[in-house]
């Protein structure tokens, strides 16, 4: 029996596994033979020139153990040409950040220290490098006369989509794991998340929304300091709200302008801020008759885009509109219940049935929790099935499709309390009871039952595998088995949209019920240490994503922070203080809240116009560098004038000195 | 006595004169000499090299003629290298706009066709590098001791900000005006403009106005048309004109969306959409103490910018809101003026009577003209002072000053009238009044007086020279000496502003008066030509500017087409029809108003974001571009591994490929 690695590659001592393959257990041996020669081979061949290792699992009684594990690793000196390849930006020996060269890799901060490119970043290089491994001539893979293959097509992406691959994903670093989950969520004191370890561990993408949820909770701190006394002190006075109406309006705004600075603070130190986007590929899912894509001129599929827009507007479109109207409908159920529970309460009020009051709208929570559950679903069929060439377009459609259908979910009840009722009791009743029980709901669902679940799974794998080894150290090997049966980590998608409505709830109806503040606080502190928990010890490792900034989601928080001036506005004009100032005419108070909220408006847009989005310094830094391209452009037309009769030679080097006099 | 060119290079026969440059006639002898050496040295040695000869008038009795206007002109070689310095995109051999460069010259379209580089493109290029010519070690102007240098310090700006170079402008070329002309407005058939041949002669900046022009000028034909039955036959029915308002309102979106595509295709096509904007240096006006520039760690002046900012704030600020106070205090004495006209004809109407009642609207629109010509001084001279570092930040507080006090002089009596005093006859009246004389007195002050004044020059001038040289030709010097004394165009900036104004009064109030399209449709057709005579016969002839777009005023317009969305939809609020409607409570109306508003609003918004500012075909080719280097830069890859022990030459030709791959 045989354990542990078979080496097939010379150096085995320098091979350190960062990504685990693993393809189906029945795939052709001509197939794997084949993915394993073009991962190995050199690149000029086309190859990926990464090392691979099959990883050998002992032969179980009860059940057999995939074979077909491969563990990718790679030298130093192909990763740091991989570097270059995706634009990787470091730290310059000056302090500012510039796109990683090998030829200038001494002139790098800490090159020759112990680590220059973290774990993240060489499985993030790995990735990228199988991702862009093409087929060259074969027609279709080896063995597989159906997987039909033509030169340029990503090899990893056709296995993928084929179920041939079933998966690929970077392995954790125990130590470093270690180092990473006790600086970030096992001592209980008060300070900042270690974003940049976070970072430097999980990817700019994930350091982000760790940062965006402490910086939303933060802020939410002050809103949450003025809410505790307004809401002992003023709780039966209902119209007392205008001062907070007008304090959320001016927050929302602030809150928003401010992030991005941070935001762009943040990505700046990270490298990711200049760093250009790659050229996107297919998604891995896009099917199509073969054709000329017009921007390559290679042979691709190619779907018509009438054909897309037709599925977008003759099925997806109804369907959004069809569930609407059945959120809709279970609204309407809900007050009924409602009114049946006040009756009840009416005609007989003690305990019991105050009880009964708070269980409509439990019930309610709970219902609208499921139908954005089975949307999501949905959604994200009907995107698929929309057949997007870009993951990007992909993902704009779903999160477009999921935040209209959970914005009118979560919201429509609230807003037709607050403005066709006019009932602010029954608004802040219903308010507080959605807030805490979708909370309550969130964090069983996204942390405790996966945590759960995996716990179990756990403990059956370590059964086997002292069943199998006794007492022996196989610490690779357990990893690689344990890792492989969780779960995948989807993205940052649902934890925004958690944020997305608890921001919502804050700046749309808070000064009715100011305590909300408080309670999106306290979620969000439990939600730092449940998602740094899920993502250290319940998810696979996910590859790091390279992100600038939020991306879409800066969009949705704007988008909603526009309809929180409306709102306010609405509510300030609702109330009965501001009625009390016009009491002969409600034409006049109409008029005068509708001036406002425009100036309002027209106030926002001015603000996000003028502050920047990029802070001083770090648009200096930026300007520096660019200033630094065109010098040595400049330089470079008296090099070529010395040397004007040197031919090709000599007009090569010419235009892009860039690299040439630093290494001078 | 010696007439015409002293040559003082060597090949005669090639000069062309491009640029004309003027020192002042009092300019040291050694001053000149030395900013003739740099001009003409060797690029190697920090000159420019470009060709410089005296042009020498012949000694006149009556009055001395500046001797020291010098003509600048260049070998095609060093224009080339040129075009490549500032990034000037051509079209390539394969039909896309690329990026020209030295190496690939014959790869570009037409590169041994007659005209490679426009007359523009070149006068630019020649620009460019005079803007350029930097100090080496001198520590001021030889004969200037006060005249400070430091190393790196423009040559031409400082010489310029102290007086010495009084001007340098580009010559005309008389066949190829001549040509444009006669294709431009000498022929009256209705078809476009000949934009194609306006940007070779005058570059982009001005071909994007006049295309801008030509294409707000159609777009207002449909208004025009609808606008013309509705005046005939329901001129009286005021109650009318809710459609025409909802109308007004989707065309003033609809419009601004299609021109951002036009224009990104007009720029596509004249190469300036993917270009790069160069590092932008100081304005010649700005001075400061002597410091470091962070971004180019050079000594250079600097000005505090807190200094900037108390200037702006406790001086610009107050000037511009007591400008906005003086304006409203004269809005006010115009209404007193009408109220007066008014009595005047009620007492007894007569013809005479019912002429004194347009009186006031003419006063008050010529003193509005007059204002705003007085505030645009101002403005300029305190915009100056703030001491801006750049010449785009100077004109983006100058636009913001211009623009805020021209909406309010010009439109504050409209609003007024339509939404306090709400008296529609009124309104009518005045829009037409303000209209009318506002147009009457542009045409006069832009293009006629200029045009005049230019006519009595230009005789002297011919005048002077016939009595000096009989009949003999001369037409160079006699040019050089007619263009110095021509009028400098000062930009398009108070071209764009009258198209702003006038959009303004189109799309807040064309409703209440469906005239107004039909006035500025013909107003905008003379405009064009005597937009296009005054700059080929009334000014001297511009440099090129590169533009992408029509910049600030894209969003100067959509501004306005906000506004215009808020104002029609309070005109149809208050119109008879809509109060028709609800005539038991106005709440519900303004209810439904307000809710329209919003919802056109959010409508606008998502449709400014889903119409792509990039048509497709354009967008793909721009991918094409970006695809193809980003190949280039993968198949270096393999070029590197082949040599890797090639030492820094083949690390360099690594690095940058694309044009290497395009040379084989």
């Amino acid at each position: 029996m045989q354990l542990g690695l078979s080496v097939s590659d010379s150096d085995v001592s320098s091979f350190t596994p960062l990504v685990v393959l693993e393809l189906a257990d029945d795939t052709k041996a001509e197939a794997i033979t084949w993915l394993l020669n073009r991962i190995r081979d050199k690149q000029q061949n086309g190859g990926a020139e990464l090392l691979v290792n099959q990883l050998l699992f002992p032969a179980q009684d009860d059940q057999k153990p995939n074979p077909n594990v491969f563990l990718v690793g790679s030298t130093l000196q192909r990763l740091l040409n991989g570097a270059e390849d995706v634009g990787l930006f470091k730290e310059f020996q000056d302090g500012t950040m510039r796109g990683f060269t090998y030829a200038n890799r001494e002139s790098f901060k800490d090159f020759n220290g112990e680590i220059f490119l973290s774990d993240a970043e060489c499985q993030y290089i790995i990735k990228h490098e199988l991702d862009t491994l093409r087929a060259k001539n074969e027609e279709h893979v080896p063995g597989y006369p159906k997987l039909k293959l033509y030169p340029g097509k990503s090899v990893v992406r056709r296995l993928q989509s084929k179920g041939v691959l079933i998966q690929y994903f970077p392995l954790h670093n125990k130590e470093d794991l270690k180092r990473l989950s006790f600086s970030w969520y096992k001592k209980f004191k008060l300070s900042f998340q270690p974003l940049d370890d976070i970072r430097h561990y999980f990817g700019e993408g994930l350091a982000l929304y760790f940062g965006f949820l402490e910086y939303f909770t933060f802020a939410l701190v002050p809103m949450a300091l003025i809410g505790i006394p307004y809401y002992l002190f003023d709780w039966e006075d209902y119209d007392k709200y205008v001062l907070f109406a007008v304090f959320n309006l001016v927050w929302s705004t602030v809150f928003l302008e401010v992030w991005k600075r941070c935001s762009a603070t943040l990505a700046y130190g990270w490298g990711t801020l200049s760093r250009k986007k790659a050229f996107e590929e297919p998604r891995a899912g896009f099917h199509g008759a073969l054709g000329f894509n017009p921007v390559t001129g290679r042979e691709e599929p190619v779907y018509p885009s009438s054909k897309r827009q037709l599925r977008i507007y003759l099925v997806s479109v109804p369907f959004v509109l069809l569930c609407l109207y059945l959120s809709f409908y279970v609204m309407m159920v809900y007050f009924d219940m409602e009114f049946w529970a006040i009756n009840i309460y009416n005609e007989n009020p003690d305990i019991a049935t105050s009880i009964l009051l708070f269980v409509p709208s439990i019930i309610y929570a709970v219902v609208i929790e499921i139908m954005n559950l089975l949307y999501r679903f949905a959604a994200e069929f009907l995107t698929d099935w929309e057949n997007h060439r870009l993951e990007s377009s992909f993902q704009n459609h779903l999160v477009l499709k999921v935040l209209v259908f959970n914005f009118v979910n979560c919201f429509a009840s609230l807003f037709y309390i607050a403005f066709v009722m006019q009932d602010m009791v029954l608004l802040r009743q219903s308010l507080a009871t959605l807030l805490i029980t979708s909370q309550i709901l969130n964090q069983v669902m996204e942390a405790f039952l996966p945590y759960w679940l995996q716990r179990r799974r756990n403990k059956k794998v370590h059964k086997r595998m002292r069943r199998l080894m006794g007492d022996k150290e196989l610490p690779l090997l357990g990893q690689v088995q344990l890792e492989t049966e969780m779960n995948t980590y989807l993205g940052t998608f649902d934890d925004y949209l958690e944020q997305f409505l608890l921001f919502g709830y804050v700046s749309l109806f808070s000064c009715v019920y100011p305590l909300a503040a408080v309670l999106v606080v306290l979620n969000n502190i439990t939600e730092v240490y449940s998602d740094a928990f899920k993502m250290c010890h319940v998810f696979k490792r996910p590859f790091s994503e390279p992100a600038t900034n939020i991306g879409v989601w800066q969009l949705a928080f704007e988008t909603m922070s526009i309809i929180a001036v409306v709102t306010n506005c609405a509510l300030i004009g609702l109330s009965p203080q501001m009625k009390a100032y016009f009491p002969e005419s409600d034409t006049q108070l109409i008029l005068i809240v509708v001036t406002i909220e425009h100036v309002l408006l027209a106030f926002k847009f001015i603000l996000a116009f003028v502050i920047p989005d990029v802070p001083k310094h770090i648009q200096v830094n930026l300007a520096k560098l660019e200033f630094d391209s065109l010098e040595a452009l400049k330089k470079r037309v008296s090099t070529h004038l010395e040397g004007v009769s040197g031919g090709l030679n000599a007009t090569l080097s010419k235009h892009y000195s860039t690299k040439r006099i630093r290494l001078q």
